[in-house]
């Protein structure tokens, strides 16, 4: 019997498949992103803030967020101040809407909540105002990513996250790619507060953008948020509480015993390696892939993180 | 206490919550997508053939899959030979890579599987010809959409599928967009041969476009595939047996007795129906929107069905 089909990929695992089947063979194959980022230097890659790093423990691992405060900050603040009276411990994700967002937050502030059980917010504000878009700064980073876009003139990347641009107006906003967690609110665009949290968990639902406050991007656990039962009430929520994921508890990287703070580092967007991913997403060749898509869409990127910190390169 | 920020799309699911609060109230709400397709015509459906309609049952459910003989031709017509042969009846998924893929097949095919316990073709055939790129077909609908995309230099949708063309060479191609089924292959381009599907479950992944055959589209049981636990293996592999979610049968809908046959129907993406549902995406104002996208993403844009045909309009 003829060998059979392999599964697909085969060659992006391994990225060195050449062989007498390649279209490619005479061109050396692109260098895989774990070969990119082997190379990388320690220098390129950043350590998040402790005071900036959500550890959310799930009952099946844990998942790490890392707000942003340089582009919300009062949402980040807000947010900060619930986990530090530790809000949303004991508190769960309600709602899984496919090719959408994951939501967690009180199942008593959902729509068969019972009102009177919600918990208090104490000490954290019950509105917020927008930051949905702002004067870009230049003190911060922005790496253009030239490929275009079609929701925004310019999209690019500043301090690790996926943002847009107008510079006709000189506003900047962070997009809803996959992974980026953003802020619930009602019809008021002050009512978002951060006690209820989602997380897109599909093709980017780039018509968001300038109508939410983005608050932060998940590091680490998106399988635990994204892969979860579909909730079947209406928009995904989770028509009987036994479906709901309980949220054991929501820590600050700081606030936790120094030897427990999670070892986790992003890459720079503005580093040679972030530069060298993109072109081999770009021009990618190699014994699987016959065209390269000579482009890169911005939600189609996954900025790099690593879980421990290698040792010091020899160079 | 004051009221507690709602989850973040009630607006959504309304469409008509214009109060004081809103910032358009001035203006009348963009129509819902309910709002829309309850006032489209029968016309503007069509009922897939059900020799190019999957019914895939799993223990959760069914999922219904169109197939695009139009432009996969060889694909479809093998993929029709092994389901008639019932040869997916007790495979199962065996891959689910978050952000990517939920893939299904033969076990056996498994890097770590039992090659000797590889189930027969049959009558299928082993290799088909690459069907990734083909001739402009003037005789199919194309309805282009305007707004734009980073990959390809013309996109739009042809027969209700999502797909991009390249005017200067006269080639067009289907899109690896949310929900596309696709043949899984070795590095070889003719080693797909259907056996092996795989099904978009997160972020279009475009750069695969070209690179291999799409041979249809999940029309319903989406949140069956991408609502799975992921797999912890390399590239998203189950690693136990235990964890893969078996297939209890396939068929086509043609094989199946007239009255299970599906009742399910598809927008013509030629309608006016659907031109208004990409306008009202586009330019959506209601009550808690605050800026419209202005644009669409092709992959932002899912192609309405419905299970159950109305009776008659009254015009």
């Amino acid at each position: 019997m003829p060998a059979r089909c392999r599964l697909f990929t085969a060659a992006l695992l391994t990225g060195l498949l050449i062989g007498p089947m390649s279209a490619t063979a005479s061109q050396s194959p692109t260098p895989t992103r774990a070969q990119l980022l082997a190379k990388s230097r320690s220098a390129e890659w950043r350590t998040p803030s402790p005071d900036n790093l959500l550890v959310m423990q799930l009952p099946s691992g844990r998942v790490l967020i890392e707000l942003a405060p340089d582009f919300a900050p009062l949402h980040a603040a807000n947010i900060r101040t619930l986990v530090r009276q530790h809000y949303f411990d004991g508190l769960a994700i309600v709602r899984v809407q496919d090719n959408f967002v994951t939501q967690w937050g009180d199942p008593a502030s959902d729509d068969h909540g019972d009102k009177s059980k919600l918990r208090s917010l104490g000490k954290a504000h019950d509105t917020v105002p927008p930051e949905y878009t702002w004067a870009i700064d230049p003190k911060l980073e922005w790496t253009a990513l030239p490929d275009g876009d079609v929701y925004a003139p310019e999209v690019g990347f500043s301090e690790g996250f996926p943002a847009a641009r107008d510079p006709a107006i000189g506003q900047e906003w962070l997009t809803h790619c996959y992974g980026m967690v953003g802020v619930g609110r009602d019809n008021g665009p002050e009512t978002g507060n951060g006690s209820e949290l989602y997380v897109v968990i599909g093709q980017a639902p780039r018509r968001l953008d300038r109508n939410l406050a983005i608050a932060g991007r998940v590091l680490e656990g998106m399988p635990l948020l994204a892969g979860l039962p579909r909730g079947e009430g209406e928009m995904g929520f989770y028509t009987k509480p036994s479906q709901r994921t309980p949220i054991e508890s929501v820590r600050l990287a700081s606030e936790l015993p120094a030897a427990q703070r999670p070892a986790i580092q992003v890459l720079r967007t503005d580093s040679p390696t972030f530069a060298a991913l993109l072109d081999a997403q770009r021009h990618r060749h190699d014994a699987f892939y016959k065209v390269s898509s000579g482009k890169v869409g911005l939600c189609s990127v996954d900025v790099p993180v690593r879980r421990q910190v290698p040792p010091p390169a020899t160079r």
